[in-house]
């Protein structure tokens, strides 16, 4: 409680410089460089670049040009030093933290998420953010999802870690993992095998659903099974006033897959989601659209369920190309499982998590419906044998994630940090 | 004859000088100013800048942000003396020269266009431009309209009549128009007046149907009316996992708007074309997409057709936002109208034009169905007394105009050159 | 269960006799007349015609033609009485029995539902009734729900309270509703008082999920709220070919409203359920579609969402009218609530009914999710302070509810009778 | 002309009669008949039934049951001979004329089509057949194409020509052909070789534009080529509100085809025209649609657009299917060519056709734009050696053709009779 209060002001400060300065999934450069070094500082053994993420298990990296683009900008700002730099170039951004205590005791690491989103941040006068000076600096890129708060946990988290660890046992793996949004960052950490062997795994999310502030749910039920799908309809051009019909139009082939996309059936079982959150089709307005993307989830309460949705969903982009005569490429670029807490980890956790000046209420477990590649981790700790949770940090969230004008309470930084603190004493205490 | 033989390498090198640096429209800083350094050089007086297109009368301008962004590259380049450069930037490109001789003679102008489309060139060996190295080098950007032809035609035609000025009569107006394409710059000129009290009026374009090398059309029936309209739906951003159904999904009304737009009923009473040539929305693949953009064109046989389809199309367009709760706007970016060559210009120009070495074969007219905002000169000169025609230059196109394969017999240049001195020899040769 | 044993042969009968006869919802004339005559010679006061139901209140009347055509085979087959038949022919079928015991006790009241559905009955030889030859002789309409065997299960439930009369104490009233398909008909008969003063109500449902034959459940959750609308577009006859711009295509707008309506966004909060099962559009195949018809219905699981999708869908509509320019008519013709069942009578239930020879297995509650009219009854009496529960007999269903080839284990008529007596049994024997 | 005065007031007479009692293609039983022993009074050498038609050439017959149907009224109703009856049963409607003179000369033919529409007619006060109490008594049929005043007009020509048939020379043969209406009678006619060999060929619509009465257009530019294609989707059937998963939706496959089909890009070598005149899906509102019905066709102004257009819809069909995992059957049900006059035909009529008290105007040829299965008859005929016309008869129409108020100025019978009668007097007239 004495750390938490002596680190308060710098984690408010952490959040809104992170807030300020965005990143993108996969290039999360600065960002990486900033955790990095503060790890170092430390006693971390830090980990970065290939040592993270294997370079094929990646969903969904951003285009060589754009990655090349943002590239030359964070190298122009001169912020960082090239020996990092060279190691996390084109997209292998995350670091991974590891320190052990001498005294023996089980393995518990903690994930963290790092990445912000493609959206414009609101300049309404009562945006916190906008009041306090601290909104996006990075045009079109946005911390809208609380990823900037996370941030700041973490480092809080391995400020304490470090300074305690002494009166600590076993081994710490603090996971800040670049791109989850989209689900794309956590298989290739998987994939590294940094969750093989992990005995206790935490990882939460600032608000998710309609939790106050000081309310903490201990699991999440409800994430989904998803799959991210990106597809390309390529056709002919030709000039839509002298010869119309000698084009494939590939934009009405994508239009028409749309329309339908969201027609797919609910399913009987349980929740189904389906979003075409991007479409871009076309070269000039005179001209018979050559070719159209478009983004597409999918998403399911069960793993069948999300099966369901992909399966109808490749049948009807293949059937709108047959409809145009054109053709179709897609790809996965995203996965998600269902993500099951462990029950076992949620009891020790309830018997022991107390209420004090921070976390004012404690739930088992709450309901939220989004997906989340953390699932990929948790899932590969419980088939090692490790248990794992998720939790909900209670946040007040006026504005659902990934809006504009997204904000939380910062009230829930401590909450959080308290939490994980208390969580340690349970399994990681020298006693 | 001689004249033309002795620049016809000339035109050649001129036309391919274009076709390597094709600029887009309302932004040809560099063709324009290349034409106003050799009229000016001709003795022409030259207007650019205000002088030449009236602010506000011009359609579908760029956004502010890709004129500045294609400005500066410009500018880096650094081959435009400023004096020009701070009059044509703001995207007021194009340049009118024009010249008088001594005796008095009827006003005869011309009309020329300079813009090129979006439109990535082919790398296929077999491409002429490939094999002959002058390819674009502004990628993403093609002279694939010919109009790289037409300017050589026009600083042709330029040289003749300043060499022969004391030889001919009356006045000669050489309009270089910026935006073509789209309908969007031909309106703007007219309204600055410069199609008043013109005796004679000539354009014309290479291609446009199948007629062979040689053969020349002394006029075209057949060019649509036209109205190019951009759109934005938009709804509201919402996370497509957690909370679907508080988006509004702008992506869908465009798609269902698209779908709808293509099913607007053919007209009996003659042709009609629509098109949706470009649909950008959404901002994230988990995002309930918050606007969506699309690029639409309608084209009439009649003015009455086009009207029906415009507002057929309309109605869909708000049906659409209707459906889904999004909002609408709409604006109209570019306008053609029918175009009607005048029959006693046509009769005249068939009586006296003659077969040669470059010209083979003269049609009095022939069928195309494109639009043109030369429609709007045209229709101006008519109505202030004087005779206009829109003729077209057989030059067996193989890959159909905005094709990426797009290219021309260039022999067509020395032919159509040859038909305009032919034409100056009826009206305003001194005898 | 010496009584059960001594009707069971006559349940199966009964309910063959019926699946052999089905009629469809408000023309159930034949099954009206016969139940009528059984409850009459049972000594049941009886009610028909407008005493039953309010006439205003039936939601989803078929149209007066189709009721003619169907009364005159009715009358043709001259199975009916005439003093039966006028008071039941438009549409005012379903009988209501009541009768009293000399001892005073509390009003129990039980509904059973007794309309066919608009399916064509398969003639694979695997199917029992195909076997056994008692499939439909009304062609095109067939029991692909049950309620042959609900018709059953109230029939012999009659029989046994008219036999005890005297060991039971209070009122019975049996509710033999047509027009559960598309809740259509219970609200009229709530609407005319019959539901007001009842202290139990019981009704139930032959399988709806895949509980064995044996099991019980004496409450089902998960009933959906649910809206059915008729929706007619009008546009204007043209003919295709010689003027198609002239026609206003009601066909185009109905199939757009289809597409639209199905991609209505599923709902965070619960269960969402959209169907287009009918579109009847045209007149021929060369004419503009003049007018066009959609049979819709939509499902929530709370009565929110179901105004969600009920709101959403009307701007569908209407937006679809906007865009071709069509008039629109819509009229809700049936609605179901939210059912819940009252917790005490279900914990009575559970204390009191016992396996036996019938009964092998009793659930509390179970999980279903169709809609049913039902729930008009239930929360009237609920209103009034009584308390009612909808039952689940299992049935091992193989083919789903509406399917050509449904059907069930005739084991369960007896399961659901023994369930009913042994019900009176708690509140309504005298001791 | 003392004939065509004389046979005036029978020919409105007739008309009307048929206007009265209008019957569907391929049903035409007691036309037929009528036509039949009129002929057979005037000596006319009759056939019918298979004589007619080669029973697997014809087009898109209707249903067994509802030809059964039809046939059952018409038998009721009393009025036609079992001879003939018997011969025409089963959709062999129609009548073949057949008359010789002694004098050789050359073989004549005259079509004259004979089926009415599925259109209710108006019953506005001004619709002249309600104002003079002849409007259709057979219920949703209508004759809204005027081809009750054709058979009047043929009825008219058979008995002139019986009367004369002394003053002309050679053959007459004189076809009533059923269903011309979606292309499907003619094919079949021709098939039987009725056309083979014949010299002249006449056929002709009152209207179709708008030509004034008195006027008479020798020929007709522009009958589209055509394409009548039947579509059947078949799904699955599911409840919607518990399964609507395990639901195959033909319905939304159908709807989806619809919104594509419309799609189908104009073509720039001339007319193109698609509809769906006819939707028919589902069985229920609560149930998964498990088969769907379209009625489509396309018309091109050549048969190479005709084609794209079928090759389109084709692809579009089975991408629909393909989507919706639904099977697909398609038929083409009906079928017409582009109809070209034969131009020395076309001269002679206009050279020896005079104006009279009938006749006040000849034009040379017109513009139409319908489809004409009459197209396989005359290209029969000029594939033969022989010369073929088909006529417009201007009859001041105010609602366009198929339209519920359809009617045409009576005057316009004489008048065709007229043309047809100078049209004999030029080729099979003695002299």
């Amino acid at each position: 409680m004495q750390f938490i209060k002596s680190i308060e002001q710098q984690m408010i400060q952490w959040r809104r410089q992170f807030h300020k300065n965005p990143e993108l999934g996969f290039m999360e450069y600065r960002t990486t460089a900033y955790i990095y070094r503060h790890l170092k500082k430390l006693q971390f053994k830090t980990f970065i670049g290939q040592e993270v993420m294997s370079d094929s298990a990646r969903y969904g990296l951003p285009a060589k040009a754009t990655l090349r683009h943002y590239e030359k900008t964070v190298l122009k700002q001169g912020e960082i030093e090239s020996a990092i730099f060279c190691e996390i170039k084109d997209g292998f951004t995350g670091v991974i933290g590891q320190i052990k205590s001498k005294h023996s005791g089980p393995h518990s690491a903690f994930r963290f998420d790092i990445d912000a989103l493609p959206i414009t941040e609101t300049t309404e006068k009562s945006h916190h953010p906008y009041k306090n000076n601290y909104t996006s600096t990075n045009k079109g890129v946005m911390h809208a999802c609380g990823h900037d708060g996370h941030i700041a946990i973490g480092l809080a988290l391995a400020t304490y870690i470090s300074k305690r660890i002494n009166q600590l046992t076993g081994t710490f793996t603090l996971i800040f993992q670049p791109a989850e949004e989209g689900g794309r960052g956590a298989h290739a950490i998987v994939e590294n095998g940094w969750l093989d062997g992990v005995d206790y795994f935490y990882s939460g999310h600032i608000g998710l659903n309609d939790l106050d502030v000081g309310t903490v749910a201990l699991a999440a039920n409800g994430f989904l099974a998803s799959t991210k799908i990106d597809v390309l309809f390529k056709g002919e051009a030709s000039h839509a006033g002298i010869s119309p019909e000698k084009g494939k139009n590939s934009l009405l082939a994508a239009a028409n897959a749309v329309m339908n996309l969201y027609a797919i059936s609910r399913h009987s079982e349980g929740i189904s989601r389906i979003n075409v959150g991007k479409m871009i089709g076309g070269t000039g307005r005179n001209v018979i659209a050559p070719s159209s993307k478009l983004e597409i989830e999918t998403r399911g309460e069960t793993e069948r369920i999300n099966r369901y949705l992909t399966e109808r969903a490749l049948a009807i982009l293949e059937g709108s190309a047959k409809m145009y005569d054109v053709s179709l490429k897609k790809e996965v670029v995203g996965q998600t499982n269902v993500v099951n807490c462990h029950p076992e980890l949620i009891e020790k956790l309830f018997n022991h998590i107390q209420t004090d000046d921070y976390i004012k209420n404690v739930l088992k477990i709450t309901d939220v419906s989004g997906s989340e590649d953390v699932s990929f981790m948790m899932n590969r700790v419980h088939n090692h044998g490790g248990k794992a949770t998720y939790m909900i940090f209670g946040a007040n969230i006026k504005h659902g994630h990934h809006h504009p004008s997204f904000d939380f309470n910062e009230r829930v930084l401590t909450i959080a940090l308290d939490v994980y603190i208390q969580a340690l004493g349970i399994f990681n205490k020298r006693r």
